[in-house]
């Protein structure tokens, strides 16, 4: 390619760089930093963030896209440079449409959000936060009509997190979704739940870490170029493809919190570790969508982490290390315990059969809220009256309701719906590696997942950004996003847990 | 103060976040980094040094600088805000008489220098190295004529670390400093040395961690502004003046590694941390010379942490979790143990009554070096020449001799000295607060550091780098910098240990 691309990749090299930075210094904070030096890590980060942000928005960038858009015509649509320019004019197109002035404002609406949130949820004090929610409702208002859209007004901000996914096509699956899934969830609990009382035994922390680390490694997660740490709320973060880092907690008293969480997060790590290493230090170097990074943590905390063939490996590992709690509680007794199902307030504890529910209502709320269809006051009851319906639950207070998510004190509308795309598509994939990989179950079960790994390397981690979410899938499945495979997949595991569904 | 004021402040303030971005990576790679992520890692803080070196030499903080001139005559030399326009001037010359081809140049031959160096020093190749010297001593020739200086060239290097210091104050210092101290290690020398066998007995190594963590918090050390880490080299860095970071290396055989390491990073972390706030995000958030700096390290590593009071309180402790090592070993067999004095080739293994003749020796020849005095093949003979007139050693290697120091590979020249200048000033304030605090002994041997520290935060640290460290050193001791009152520490302190000298 010519020197216009160099130099390109040359600017976009170095914001690239400055996000790293601002990566590993968020990562320091959760992790390491000392809490005095909060003021000052905030301010490093805003001036890391809006350099990035000033580099890559700049008239150098835009000038080199222009003379670089008729050289596109020639190239393979999923070359590298295709990729790298057509993802960087996205990109810069949408970060040069929202005005500096919204940008600011909504650094500051959230910056006092949060802080009203908080109050708001410790003292269950919804009229606390509703002020702040209704103005960064209208901010996102402005931001989606800054960013314009061809159907509604939620595809705007939707496509921030999901690029190419529209809320037609979201709707669409999730009704299919709840007509099929809410009769299941009743069937469920029509039947006597599964013992786990023994999951909240004593299973000694130091242990539990070590058993994590042991997974991980089995997994194929690579620590020459990653590492765990412990941090109040597990994420994974990545500072380049030679270096993703993980995060989990552990409970004393409840096991599922620490593995599954790393399984989860070793999910997401694996993704980024298997991006093709030449897209390093260019907009490529990052999971295509955040519903299919999602796919890939969902599949393998559930459909490896959460099935009979993983513990039929693991199980007898685990009883030697924790005899005192689990000696005498079976496989089948533990494989059913750690996948019972029960409908619940809090989606972060929600378990994969219910989670998705949790999902649709918050998809729907978002959208009534961003076409002025609902008004912020009546949204605590709208809520609840919901909750009832899907879940059959109605929450005591606002705060294991309408206050229990941190995400719209950030801002972030057109987030929550990629949780619930993220376990639609893992199981479009599993399904897909399981007939490419016929003994794939058998390798599981003899803790192998190599070929497994591989298999997604190829077909997913490795493109990168290169190819939007629906078009990978479509071109992994040969099929659209649906939610058939996932019913399938959910009623045939838990017929076997809860007899037939 | 003015507009223009605060426009500076905003800029410098960018600067320094880069810089402690730059500063948070680097730890980050010597304390956590997965090995993977070196060369993603190298990028990233090029990245950031360069962009903070391009703020801070702009057109724009220059323009600034010149329009606040005349507005310094009018205050307080020792006020924050002409210190700030002062210091901020200062740096901006410097950085703006290095032509960017030379600091390229040097960037550049460092990157290889440093290769041949580790590849010479494990191969015992003088010659592999000898050619990436001489272009670094030429390169560092350059770099003093671009700077300029009154009396010697090697003063334009020097005044990177020591501001103010001139290489003849250091010469005639060194010169009163060798006459005495020769003459005084030849005289330990011909005692029979002190019994230190117990020394190198097995420490397990988290009880030494433990130990350490428990001398920092009582050494005054604040752990919500600050942490301590395992490292390969121990070092202290600061992010801000309230994330300030200490590292130390644990050596299961040898005692004094972990615990004096930990003390004397110690001293600079209390430094750092001792700063005015109110000058953080400002040039002026830094000690006031490398010299200085080490005189706080060293003053409580060697006149606090190697003496007589200081174990008195602390040795039952570290007997009690030590017994199989320490239980017959007596008080006073262990501190003339952790105080033996024996000349050895090597510098950071060396006591601190000889370890002042290597820094001699390093300054002569790098005055050589770069005056042209001396040929880059005759360095090796000069050097063990000179070690066996300072210290009656000849090294077998020139692994042990020349090659034994990272600095020159880094392209540091001016950096040695400020060794021995930490060394003398820390006995010279050492003195006056002995002065100013008259029970500071029996203080010290009752665990109690707080009036010591007290005494060098409100003399010392607070300033940060509003006054030179030869005026601060004048105005806290009234006296000029002498090699006197550390001559007469080593021979009151290793009388009691050698008999009279």
């Amino acid at each position: 390619m010519s020197d216009t691309f160099d130099e390109l990749k040359r600017l976009l090299a170095r914001v690239a760089d400055l996000d790293a930075a601002a990566a590993v210094l968020e990562w320091d904070q959760e992790t390491y930093m000392p809490g005095g030096a909060a003021t000052a890590r905030a301010h490093q980060i805003a001036t890391l963030r809006t350099l990035s942000h000033e580099y890559f928005t700049s008239d150098d960038v835009g000038t080199l896209l222009d003379k670089l858009e008729p050289e596109t015509s020639g190239l393979d649509a999923t070359s590298t440079e295709a990729s790298l320019i057509r993802v960087a004019q996205r990109d810069f197109d949408r970060a040069r449409k929202l005005p500096s002035t919204l940008v600011t404002e909504m650094a500051v609406a959230v910056s006092h959000a949060k802080n009203a949130w908080r109050e708001a949820r410790e003292t269950n004090t919804y009229a606390i936060f509703a002020p702040y929610l209704a103005r960064l409702i209208d901010l996102n208002v402005q931001k989606a009509e800054a960013l314009g859209y061809a159907e509604q007004r939620y595809d705007a901000l939707l496509d921030e997190y999901e690029p190419g996914m529209t809320t037609s096509t979201i709707e669409t699956v999730f009704e299919a979704l709840r007509e099929r899934l809410v009769p299941i969830v009743q069937a469920i609990a029509a039947h006597p739940a599964p013992e786990d009382g023994f999951l909240y035994a004593s299973y000694d922390t130091q242990k539990q870490w070590d058993f994590g680390m042991a997974v991980l490694r089995d997994l194929g997660y690579d620590f020459d170029r990653g590492r765990q740490d412990l941090s109040a709320h597990p994420f994974t973060t990545s500072f380049s493809i030679h270096d993703v880092r993980l995060t989990t907690r552990v409970a004393e008293h409840f096991f599922p919190t620490s593995l599954f969480g790393t399984i989860h997060e070793a999910g997401h790590g694996l993704y980024e570790q298997g991006i093709d290493p030449s897209l390093d230090r260019t907009p490529l170097a990052d999971g295509t969508s955040l519903g299919m990074h999602e796919s890939q943590s969902r599949l393998w905390e559930n459909m490896v982490g959460r099935s009979r063939p993983f513990w039929q490996h693991y199980y007898a590992k685990l009883q030697q290390l924790f005899p005192d709690s689990l000696a005498d509680v079976s496989l089948d007794t533990f494989y059913r315990g750690i996948n019972k199902v029960a409908p619940s307030l809090i989606r972060v504890e929600a378990d994969e059969v219910t989670y998705n529910l949790h999902i649709m209502l918050r998809f729907e709320l978002e959208k009534d809220m961003i076409e002025g269809r609902v008004s912020i006051e009546d949204l605590p009851d709208l809520w609840n009256t919901r909750m009832e319906q899907y879940l059959g639950l109605r929450p005591d207070t606002n705060a294991d309701g309408v206050l229990q998510d941190i995400h719209w004190s950030l801002g972030a509308l057109g987030y929550f719906p990629t949780y619930a795309l993220g376990n639609l598509m893992s199981a479009q994939l599993f399904d897909q590696a399981r007939q490419d990989l016929p003994n794939l179950e058998d390798q599981i079960a003899a803790g192998q997942f190599d070929s497994l790994l591989h298999w997604l390397r190829t077909h997913i981690h490795h493109h990168g950004r290169k190819i939007e979410a629906l078009d990978l899938l479509k071109q992994v499945t040969n099929e659209e996003l649906s939610a058939e495979p996932w019913l399938a997949y959910i009623r045939e595991k838990y017929s076997g847990i809860y007899a037939s569904l």
